[in-house]
């Protein structure tokens, strides 16, 4: 047999995180997948029918960026210092209303899947209106997804009668079915702005079509208090008592959290994720990551959309989550370095059902791969054994592939005309401004 | 007069915030300082020495590192994810006592200032042992220091003699008197770390030379008690009982203020620099940004030593401490992006009582200047009107002059050799290993 793609004169971290990081090894890729790694001694008779140079660099599984809007990024910069509420109602629902098309969700998504790739993420899970656009643009960009059409009860880009909502998602995932780098889900926006009815038909159309539910889940204190008095329990005893929760099921942001709401979420398998900046940025509130790590629940990081970020960097991510959670109970020994590391990589994996697939750099697994160059001047010394992830940054991030495709190599995107996405996301950046 | 350096087509920052950036601006340079900025059209008779093409770039004041202790890049990694304590006491001194001398100092403070220079840092305020060597490696890279030499009560490095701590400083200051771009002032540890007799002495040292005067000051929960205990009062009424509090002194984190600590330190005008990344790595808490600013006393940010943050970049440094302030009252329109950028620049200036020389592009002021490259694929759209802190990370600074010299051209270090001091870096790592 000859792999397709040897990687050559990598390190790959110790797996037990306890030792200095191995140089000199390799990695082989045969079709979509990893055929072999370790030891460069083991691949002495190894020959390749292309062979990248790792140059000293450090391989990682590529990152998974479990929640994102990404044809967001129309609206990056466009209403920061605001709060959630006067966000959403002054400036993102007219603007989505204004701005959301075919030809903005695709060309937005396909520059949001560069800013990922340029700062290794290698799967990203979207939920967006025009799905199947985003879709189309990560197909097109080599990222893989799960991608999620939106569903809310009002008149939505792509949905202006919302009595279509659930018809119109059922066409998407029957579309999207069988692509190997796309898995189609569906999204519904939130339990304050879809009706029980609603909730329970989406859920059913996911679970009839075998995939995945997202929602925005307990991000705001308000939404608490609304769902309490509308519904008269939390949003996530509200979801449960609808039947929603069970492993196919993953709850975004979840800051409000008490006892019995993690009891259930623990219970009935249901995933997490969560988007420590956006969180930040919004004052949405410090999600309880370690009592939810505490009870086996599975939990994921996201950036969430361009919006409320204002970055796509899942590196940045992974730092301030740590960071914020130290500092939530005064503890700097809570949640260390590799904690995030795990959520960005198998964690998310898991959250999204793809952990058999991706996640770990290990044979069988599909080759979703980062290198990392650790030879800049603000990564002297490196005396860990891992990740130097309090110090790293997105561009450190040289190489990247996904399901065993070089879709960057030296910051270079391969995969698709940069260039001209940039250019077609500035004029429509342009009509943008003229009506501010 | 012809300027000695013109840079052409760059971008300015709307002056009041609230309009686009103006594009096609030149700013002159006579010397150290700036001598001419504006609208392209003035610049047209203007003949200079030297070119610099901006290339749509956004100029923008040099950030100024309100604290720091350069040298520690050697630890960058050494302790992560543990208590300030266990750090101090079981890594961060025994480590100092080892491997701080000369040699160290000088080349981990070259490397941290390529690492400053690289993210817009043009101006920092260090405090080290062996500072003269620390003074000697940013002079030589072409860095603005205020460079303070470190006083503690027990035997320290350069001082193995605690008796002698004064009169070291003492020596220091005289030797840095009049360089220009080195201010040499006083650091003393922390009240926990040095006795009222310390403390008193140093301050008079620095009063008597006309010059600042540091401390770490009410950094955790336990130092408050700790010095309640022993002094009876908070850190800060402790130091101010002494008579240490004025103008020229600057307390270093102030994470935990009660309200008549705030009113103190508003009264007798001392300075604050906040240090957002590294109190929340080790835990220490959230500064009270918005108690301080409120009552108009004078703050700038910091990025600490790279043991306990693990990046001296003051972008990242900005972003985090907007919205770690937002987070603080659950108020996303507070601490807004525009504050932490007055922070980091004429605010850090005239902390350390510079703003007559540094921390705005105007003619007069010294000719500290990054250009910011607003032409990435993370940059894309952007719709505010000064500079997207929220989105921008270190790497999009292409360009720095600091007192009229070009340090660093499209991310190029030109003021010293880079490698040569990576490569002294690493030796000196490699001998803190191998005794790990």
């Amino acid at each position: 047999m000859t792999p397709d793609i040897l990687l050559t004169d990598i390190c790959l971290p110790d797996p037990f995180g306890d030792a200095p990081l191995k140089s000199n090894c390799c990695l082989a890729i045969q079709g979509d997948s990893i055929c072999q790694i370790g030891p460069a001694h083991e691949f002495d008779a190894l020959e390749a029918k292309r062979v990248i140079k790792g140059r000293g660099q450090l391989a990682l599984p590529g990152l998974i960026n479990g929640h994102c809007h990404a044809a967001m990024t129309l609206f990056r910069g466009l209403a920061d210092d605001l709060s959630l509420a006067d966000w959403l109602n002054n400036y993102i629902f007219p603007a989505e209303a204004r701005y959301v098309q075919p030809d903005m969700v695709y060309w937005c998504s396909k520059l949001a899947a560069a800013e990922m790739i340029f700062s290794g993420t290698t799967t990203v899970a979207d939920g967006y209106f025009h799905e199947h656009h985003a879709a189309k643009a990560f197909a097109e960009t080599g990222l893989r997804a799960v991608a999620a059409q939106g569903v809310i009860d009002f008149p939505a880009p792509g949905v202006p009668d919302p009595e279509k909502k659930i018809n119109h998602a059922a066409e998407f995932l029957t579309q999207w079915r069988s692509h190997p780098l796309i898995r189609p889900a569906v999204f519904a926006h939130s339990p304050y702005t879809c009706s029980p009815g609603t909730l329970v038909a989406a859920k059913e159309l996911a679970r009839s079509e075998k995939t995945l539910f997202f929602i925005h889940t307990a991000e705001t204190e308000q939404e608490i208090s609304m769902i309490h008095d509308k519904q008269g329990d939390s949003p996530v005893r509200h979801l449960h008592n609808l039947g929603l929760l069970d492993a196919g099921t993953v709850c975004i942001h979840a800051v409000w959290l008490d006892e019995q709401d993690l009891d259930i979420l623990a219970e009935t398998g249901a995933g997490i994720v969560v988007c420590p900046q956006s969180s930040l940025k919004l004052a949405s509130g410090k999600a309880p990551l370690q009592a939810m790590l505490a009870r086996g629940i599975r939990v994921g990081i996201g950036t969430d959309g361009a919006a409320s970020n204002n970055r796509l960097d899942l590196i940045r991510e992974m730092d301030s989550c740590a960071k914020l959670n130290k500092l939530r109970n005064l503890d700097p020994v809570a949640v260390p370095a590799n904690t995030l590391v795990n959520m960005a990589t198998q964690g998310g994996a898991a959250v999204l059902g793809l952990h058999r697939k991706i996640g770990r750099l290990e044979e069988g697994k599909h080759a979703d791969i980062m290198l990392v160059n650790l030879d800049t001047p603000h990564l002297q010394p490196v005396h860990g054994s891992d990740l130097p992830l309090y110090a790293i940054q997105g561009s450190d991030v040289q190489t990247v592939l996904i399901n065993g495709i070089l879709v960057m190599q030296d910051r270079k995107i391969l995969s698709f005309d940069l260039e001209e996405t940039v250019e077609q996301v500035r004029r429509l950046a342009e009509q943008v401004k003229k009506s501010l």
